[in-house]
């Protein structure tokens, strides 16, 4: 492999910190993990709070790949690109036998008293609705959201329902609850026939 | 007051658990905040854990005050008393500053590297879940909730979405996460006229 230590550190900073969350990680675990010096670690990161802020980075690179992969694909019907971004996250979580999100996990342990990290974790949180905002306002033109919904609070929406199914899925270690949530999310927002392409000259 | 010792801890492990979670909450700083000799701590906790673990039970007492007072007020409809379930959690939230929940908390950063933790979490989930879903059967005999919906999954379905919203409150300090909340799930839920009391006598 031709990764570098830096990367290999953060490789390995996204399995620790989504199993131990931020307070039961050593530093000194992660140096094991990938057989790194101490001095190698502070070379590449100011703090163990660096660090965890550079490994949210990382995760964010791929959230953002799956945004791609999803909201991008523009075979599919606005909201069924929506559902396909949470489907390849749920299939994530399983690939890490469904431990959950780590910006909810960071999100809920550090923001009581870390001020860097409650700024960082809502960020993420902004970032990802606001993709998801972008794809519900096509759902609302193509008349598949109802004309009276407003996208920006139904995409804040489900990325919060979602963290909460995916607390639980973290609990459970099952899928269960965030096929629940899908499931009923997408049926509540589907536009009814009553309303349906009302306004939409498509 | 006439609060004894152990109370007085467990009062203040609430505020101090919920703000700062398990891993960053110091023995030393309860024994600080409560005048209270370290040798008195042992005498009542075996350890941070079980300190942990009670002031759980101590926080599910007052869940259960929470749910007897709304699941218990029979002048409201069934699914209204779920929703005033939920109203008084967020009416508590805004007494602490908007922190969010203690079980979504603990479960997030500790779940992942504590069985103890993960099965206590997950037991008062399913707890609150049963009392819901109960109230949420009475909804389905009144019509008030579709007879395909599925009462023990509307209701852990509601506390997860709850939990997610919770996240999001705490993360921004505000209550609007919730209430959005609570409005998606309680309009997306009532039995539409087409299906609203059809196989219901009264």
């Amino acid at each position: 492999m031709n990764k570098t230590t830096r990367e290999r550190m953060l490789d390995a900073g996204l399995s620790m910190l989504l199993r131990h969350g931020y307070h039961d990680l050593g530093i000194q675990a992660v140096l094991k993990e990938t057989g790194t010096p101490k001095g190698s670690f502070y070379h590449h990161f100011a703090s163990k709070e660096d660090f965890a802020l550079q490994v949210v980075d990382r995760y964010m690179d791929d959230v953002h790949a799956g945004l791609d992969a999803s909201l991008g694909d523009l075979s599919l019907a606005p909201l069924d690109r929506v559902r396909k971004f949470f489907e390849l996250t749920r299939d994530k979580y399983r690939e890490d036998g469904y431990l959950g999100c780590m910006l909810g996990g960071l999100g809920q342990e550090l923001s009581g008293v870390s001020p860097v990290f409650q700024e960082k974790i809502e960020t993420c949180f902004g970032i990802i609705a606001g993709h998801i905002s972008a794809c519900m306002e096509e759902a609302q033109v193509s008349g598949d959201l109802s004309p009276d919904a407003d996208p920006h609070e139904m995409a804040n929406l489900i990325v919060n329902c979602w963290e909460g199914a995916a607390l639980r899925c973290r609990l459970r270690r099952d899928a269960t609850p965030l096929d629940t949530m899908l499931d009923f999310y997408f049926s509540a927002i589907i536009a009814t026939p009553g309303s349906h392409k009302v306004s939409a000259a498509d």
